[in-house]
Formats: C-alpha cells, structure tokens, sequence
C-alpha cells in the first residue's frame, strides 16, 4: 500500500440519472495522476478533480503520440447490499501494461494503479449508476510530456485515470449491427502497434469508419494488410464466427487487440462444450460458409457492447444477411451470461469479479 | 488579411548564443493559435506567450491520436541585409493541408496560417539565429481537442505554430550516418496513414529506434510492410540512392512521406542533367549493386539536416561500406547548393525562397 494524497473537489457535481447517461461525455469528480521522470520511476500517485490540467504545446504526445490507453468497468450490483464490482481488473490492468511495453512507456507496479483506482472509486461511488445496463467507465491512460520536438522516447510522462458514467448500450434490446468489410484502407500490419491499446491504431481507423457511415453502415470489419482477405477485428471489437457449430475467431498473431472480452467469450463458450478456434478466417470462407448454409451467427466482443451481434455483413457490394438478421441464440446467451456475472445474477465461476466498494 | 489579435508576454526571454543551441528544445516567446469548431469553422487565429495551455484529460487527440503537424524553417540570409527568410513555405502548408485531409481534420485557410507564421515571426524575429547551419525551426500542428472518449472525429480543434532556434545539424562538417534496415518492426503500410506528418507514424517508430540505437546504428530503414523487400524511408527522412550514375528513390505509392527536401533534391539533380528515377527498389537490389561495385552514393533527404550521407547499411548482420564511409559529390553538391539557396549566397532559380522580415 502506498500513500495516495486526495484533494478533494471544491464543490461536488451533480449525478445525473440513469436514464440519462450515454457514453464518454460525462466525468466524476475526481481522477487518479501519476507522474514520471526517468530518474525517478513513477511517483507522486494522488486523486485530484477531474479538470483540464496544463501541458505544453511542444508535449511529445501531442506529436509523436507515445502514449497507451485502457477501458474497464465498474458495475453496482442488482443484489440487495449494493456493491460496486469491477470485472477482471487485473487482466486489463495487466493489459495495460503490456501496451506500455510495446509503446516504449514505463511499465506501472499494477498494485499501486489498482490501489489507486479502488480508492478513486470509493470517493466517486455515488456516480456509479445502479440501472441494469449502466455502468461506470474507467479509463486509464498515458502520455509523453517532454517538452522536446526530436523524435525519441520521452523521459517524463502523465498517467491518469479518469471515470464516466455510462448508459446502457442496448436500452431497447439488442440491434444487430451492419458491417462493411472494409477493402480499401488499412488499420494496422503485423509488426507494428496493432496489439496496443495506442491513440495511433484509433487514428487511423477514422477514415474508413466515416467512409463506411457515409454508405449507411455501422461499423467496417478490418481485413489483413498484406494478403488482404484474413479477417481481423471490428471497429472497437473483436470478432466471432458460428460456422456449423464451431466459434472461429482470427488468432492473436500481431495485428489485434487480445480483448479481455475475447477471451471471456473463449473461456466460457468451451466451458460449454462448444468447439472453439482461434485460426486465420478468410472472408470469403465466411462468405462460403453462408453460401452453404453453414453460417449460424456473426458477433463481436468488446468492453463497450459487451456482445454485439452481426445482422448483415457487406464485402465488396454483395451483402449477406446473417441469422435473419436477428440475435443468434449463442450471441444472446453469452450477453446474459457476462452482463449476469458482471451484476452479480450469475455466480462468477471463474473469479473475474472483484468487489471494490459498498454503496 | 484577417485580424490577428497579438498578447505580447510580459518579461520576454533572453535569447541563447547561436552556437549553445541544439534541436527543439527551446521555444521562441510567442506562438500563433487558433480554433476550430464544427458550427463556425476555424476561428480566433491570435499570437500569445508560447506557454502551457489547458486541456481535459478527456481531450480526443491523448486518446485516439487525432493530430497532425509539419515542420519547415526560416534562415537569417548571409547578405548585408539580413534578411529573414522562409523555404518553399506554400509547399510546406500546403502538404499539411494533405495531412488534415488523411486525418480528417479540417483543412485550413493556408493565406490565413502563412499570414499568422509571418506575423509570429516578425514578432520573434530576434529569435532566429544567424549562424550558418543555424535556423529557426517552425512546427505547425492541430490536435483534437473534444472531452469525449468514443472513437470519432473530433468536433473541436486547435491549431498551433510553435517556433524553436536550432543549432548546425553538421557543427563539424558530414558524419555520413550509420544504418539498420529493419526487418524486424513496420512503420506503416499502403493504404493506412503514411503519407501523412501525423504522431501515429512516429509513434510506431520508436521501439524499432531503440533497438537500433542499443545494437549502434543511428537510424532504421524501413522496408515495406508486404513483401519486405522494397526500400521506404528512413527515421525522418526519404532516402535516395546514386548506382551507376543514376539517382533512385522510392515512389510516392502510399506509405512514404512526400518530403518537400526530397523534392527539391529530385528537382535540382534533374536539372543538373543526373537520370533520377522514381520507382520500387528492393533491398537485394542495393546490396547487389555494392558487390558489382555500382553503387556510388546513398543519402537522406530532410528537413532538419537537409542531406545526411549515408556511411554503412547493414541487413540480416550483413554490413556494406558506401563510398568509403565518406560523404559522396553529389551529397556534397546537394547539400551545399540547397543550404546556399537557404542562406542566400545561391542564386534561387525556383523561386524556393520567400523573404519573411528584416532583421
């Protein structure tokens, strides 16, 4: 345990309802800061209110963009006691720190971040939303802030963690999303930052994310960079396939992130005794498969969503409607089977819940 | 000619010795800024103290890395005179309006960014240093600014030059540099964000960088993320190859910065009579002409050293020795030519120069 100073908001906001919250507009009245300098380490680990705070203007994050994020949830539990849980922090955290690796930051002592979160959230308890469906978003992140326009790795650096209070994500039940497989442009290459949680793999996903908007889609499928037909990942989601029984999802082999959701849905659908495999998938196997009436259901995994179902998946203007463009019945399942553990509905057979406060 | 508010700072600093400078470290005292917001469209262009500014943790561009920059420079010419001078200013802005349109940010009014460079450095004009080699290096740059954690283009923006006197990148005359091509790590590939000056391509040159440095080379040399054969660029430069008698570089196909040095050096050799070719060269391909001898010079082409030689390239632990680890003529020739247009002592036959302020 170590010391973590608070200074407390002046005057705290008000929380809005439930009902009334969408996503990533609203903050708490406080965050966690740490900073580094490289004779150092990390230090100074302290809860402030959550304000805009001064950087300058020649900051390396602002140019070269050295700096990582992650995105985990705070749940208030439907049982009676009300408790606040988190759902598998040690695993994003963890994550959290293996994209600092790769992006060249100093890794953090995961004890101190996850003693600085519990405590930051045990003050910011009251904005945790206790509506089925809401929950509280938690965002750490870090950037460069050497005041230096050379191109290298910084020597001080900020890191934060800043929470939002967020709605449900299906408040009318759930909507299959249509997606375009996206055969133009490229997110990312194996060998590069692709399985970082990075500003830059978001930054260069926005051209083909409006492109796709435009034409009437929800989101664009990423295809692979160099032979450009092996299925990746979706906008902010991995991806699943139900093919004739078996779930089928490309493999962690450089290019994509190693969603804690991902490996969520793995674990508990071989739990099930359903087949699972993490194998390269051509589109236009999936496409096949369709074609042979093999293709049961479509669905991504992601923190947000947690299961977000394909309704119609389009690849170079041919468009194929998956399950009736309904739910399938494994995507429905694994929603009520995560979100029930994550509310404390359903036991928590493999330990991924960790209570944090009592409200 | 809009209206440029100027809030001048209170205690202007002292300005260091031409010769104590180094390379983006020190700041000039004011800075030209300027805001965007969807409904009123870039707005507010000013000149203040170039200091810290405030910004939400929440701000898009830490999270999702929606940013770009350029970078050019104004000389203190040799003549009588001294007067301040920018190179190829319009080429510079203009491709920083190609980078707004990858990244879609907003594209600026170039008259009213180039009005607003001037006016800061009329302002600042005791900054720039008179020293040959010296400058003043100018970076112009827009970050996201919108307090909002969902991956989108940003409604809001900020934009920015920020000015930094720079010492002779060759105090002691060439020191041809020492290469790694990288065959490990990839920058970008076709179809993603690498023609753009944006922090996602530099942000994934780092870890490669370091390897570089702790194995004793100064810079990579990227291949292409595909075949992995074909030469792209160096660390912050485009690199060109001088074989028998002719120059080679790579083309602009996707992945390679369109440097404006790189342009001019195409431009000025073309005139000078020497074939310069534009087009794929693989890696064997240069390691084949060293062995049959025809391989007579290699060098960078770039903004902050304007031409760097290249000494040794070393691929898969083989290493060959270029011209004798020398600088070569026609790096010589370039160097001294486009430093000469710079400083005023050559005459400018492309009209490259723009006259800024009188000293």
């Amino acid at each position: 345990m170590v010391d973590i100073a608070i200074r407390r908001v002046a005057e705290p906001k008000v929380v809005p309802a439930a009902d009334e919250l969408s996503f990533g507009k609203l903050f708490t009245d406080h965050m966690f800061v740490m900073d580094y300098q490289t004779e150092k380490g990390w230090y100074d680990p302290r809860i402030v209110p959550c304000e805009e705070f001064a950087m300058h203007p020649s900051a390396m994050v602002l140019h070269y963009g050295q700096a990582i994020f992650d995105g985990l949830k705070a749940f208030q539990t439907s049982a009676e006691d009300k408790d606040i849980v988190l759902f598998r922090p040690n695993d994003y955290l963890n994550r959290f720190n293996r994209s600092a690796r790769i992006m060249s930051i100093p890794e953090m002592d995961v004890a101190v971040v996850k003693q600085g979160l519990f405590e930051l959230i045990e003050l910011d308890k009251r904005w945790v939303p206790g509506k089925l469906g809401t929950s509280l978003y938690i965002r750490p992140f870090v950037v460069a802030t050497d005041p230096y326009l050379g191109v290298k790795v910084s020597d001080t650096f900020k890191m934060f963690i800043i929470l939002s209070p967020v709605g449900a994500y299906y408040a009318k039940g759930f909507n299959p999303v249509n997606i375009k497989v996206e055969d133009k442009y490229i997110r990312t290459v194996r060998d590069c930052l692709g399985e970082a949680k990075t500003p830059a793999n978001y930054a260069a996903s926005l051209k083909a994310q409006i492109v796709a908007k435009e034409e009437g889609f929800d989101q664009v499928l990423w295809l692979d960079a160099v032979e450009r037909k092996y299925v990746e990942e979706v906008g902010t989601m991995n991806i699943l396939f139900k093919i004739k029984g078996e779930v089928i999802t490309p493999p962690l082999a450089g290019s994509i992130l190693d969603g804690i959701t991902r490996r969520t849905v793995i674990q508990l659908v071989k739990d099930w005794g359903v087949p699972v495999t993490e194998r390269p998938i051509a589109i236009d196997e999936v496409f096949a498969a369709h074609d042979a009436g093999e293709l049961e259901e479509i669905f991504g995994s992601g923190t947000a969503a947690v299961i977000s179902p394909v309704g119609e998946l389009s690849w170079k203007g041919r468009k194929i409607v998956i399950n009736n463009n309904e739910t399938g019945e494994l995507a429905q399942k694994l929603f009520d089977h995560v979100t029930g553990i994550q509310y404390g509905t359903v036991p928590d057979k493999f330990g991924w819940v960790e209570k944090v406060a009592k409200l």
